[in-house]
């Protein structure tokens, strides 16, 4: 039996996926993001990047079928299942300095950047070997000129996507802290590790 | 008078820009893409970074009054004046597996992260250090469905971008070496950097 670990509201957590098992990650409540950072377990300085990941997959969203390339265009995961289907791969992890900058935050508020570094530096990771997160079940609308909206998550109670690995990784993942990127409340996030491919 | 810097087809260069003073790039024959990184110059972990750039600006495209933002949240170029209009934070520099990926290419082929890493790389910059770069002149297309194509520039000879230093950075910057992003051949990118604001 495969043990679901939970994510606390606004934490985070850190683990290795070894080649070829698989990670699934549930929205247990709905309307709740959860970044993902994605490094080689045996070489820190590869790592998960958007930009060689959008190059490869041709696209700005990515779901089922689509793979997770690092910044030296190895792929590190293919997403299996989504059964929500909408993810972003464009906005950095929220950060202190976004609470500050862009909602006038003046005192403390988590972060995904706090709560991925937390969990990642039992590895070796600093904050800034921190890349711009695959950020599932996130809901960031484009339009024809380019300009960005951050809506609800259109995930529903149960919803998941479903990676397996393509080498050795350390995972970070988070229950994200925004309030505008999860409908105006925190939530957990479920996930189970299993062994191949899940099914 | 300020020196015109040239960087030769499928080349690069690297060189300090104090905060303050502002870089010209131009396009001296048309549909040429240069694709520009930046680091802050006391503290080389701090560095452009596109999931920060899009986030703070709300916008995946971006010109004239938009910022260029750093992993830590610090704004480090504004873009001043754009007379083509077109740019692209999406995609990585074009690397050797980018040719043996996605255009087959079995043998030798020049790339603009080998060009970013050969001329930063005197600055104490390593290959697995470049972050995605602002690719000023590149036109990369996307629909509503977020897919992507990139199709030839639209500048003409004598178009430029005109950016200035939010702080001390070390820049490079690059004449691309893809035929797709370049309408097909390959030509220079000129380069002018002048005390104050440029004007």
């Amino acid at each position: 039996m495969n043990y679901t670990h939970t994510i606390p509201p606004q934490t985070g957590a850190a683990f290795e996926l070894k080649k070829g098992n698989t990670l699934t990650v549930l929205d247990p409540r709905g309307q709740q993001v959860s970044d993902m950072v994605l490094f080689n377990k045996h070489d820190l300085k590869e790592k998960i990047s958007s930009g060689k990941t959008m190059d490869f997959e041709e696209s700005i969203l990515l779901s089922t079928g689509n793979f997770l390339w690092s910044n030296r265009s190895n792929k590190m995961m293919e997403i299996k299942a989504d059964t929500n289907g909408r993810n972003d791969f464009l906005l950095a992890p929220c950060s202190p300095e976004t609470f500050q900058i862009m909602y006038n935050e003046s005192g403390y508020h988590p972060s995904c950047l706090e709560n991925l570094h937390l969990n990642l530096k039992s590895f070796g990771i600093e904050i800034d070997d921190i890349p711009t997160a695959f950020n599932i079940f996130m809901n960031v609308q484009f339009d024809e000129k380019g300009r960005l909206k951050v809506l609800p998550p259109t995930s529903k109670p149960g919803d998941l996507v479903r990676f397996t690995a393509e080498m050795d990784l350390i995972v970070g993942l988070t229950a994200c802290s925004a309030e505008d990127s999860n409908g105006g409340t925190f939530k957990p996030i479920h996930y189970v590790i299993t062994e191949g491919d899940g099914f």
